[in-house]
């Protein structure tokens, strides 16, 4: 079982690596901060480019899938719909992997949505799709 | 001279304060985390609505003017551009006015721009406009 604390420093170091990549790809991006409730914004990161704005969640795992509560994909996706920006999940897997995926084409349960490493688009693909 | 904690903390105050003002009216808005680094990020807030995206720069004072260093904006200005945002200046005047102004309008100095209460538009007619 790893504590709150240990998760949340893991989740912080995810969301800074992912800052890092969108830069590295000509996009600008920042962390979103917690708001002074003890609610959980909508999203962790922002990134634009170009006039295109993506409103991502951002996951870690250390298996070979990771899911997602449906109350937090819904409000990422009533946040970014409000905002008129894009809903994106992107899921970083062991050894630096990363997924995106349209939240919206998350794949649904009764109580979340599923991302593997075979989801969505890895890194590559997707910053040379998304530009 | 007031501290630099209690400096920082009434500039939190003054964003969250603005963050909710956008969502009274609207809009999705965040603050923008600090980043890892002691590099100040480049704006202090994300406020979108129906696809128009405003990276806002927030400012406090008791004062008839508040003056902003040029770095700081241009640094806003050319984040928001990367981005294809719109670049704005909040300012906080005393009993709650606030006052906003498009970066680029803002009446520049030599090494700073001035926002008075009587510089770009006030809270009504902003959030009456900016639909």
């Amino acid at each position: 079982m790893v504590s709150h604390a240990r998760r949340k420093a893991k989740g912080i170091a995810a969301e800074r690596e992912l800052v890092s990549l969108f830069h590295e790809h000509g996009w600008v991006a920042i962390r979103v901060a917690a708001s002074g409730a003890s609610r959980k914004p909508a999203a962790d990161l922002i990134a634009a480019r170009l006039g295109r704005v993506l409103a991502v969640e951002v996951k870690v795992t250390r298996d070979d899938a990771k899911y997602v509560r449906l109350e937090e994909v819904d409000e990422l996706l009533s946040f970014a719909e409000q905002g008129g920006l894009e809903a994106w999940l992107a899921v970083r897997f062991p050894r630096g992997v990363w997924r995106f995926i349209p939240a919206r084409l998350a794949s649904r349960r009764e109580k979340s949505v599923r991302v593997t490493r075979e989801d969505g688009l890895e890194s590559e693909v997707f910053f040379e799709r998304e530009v």
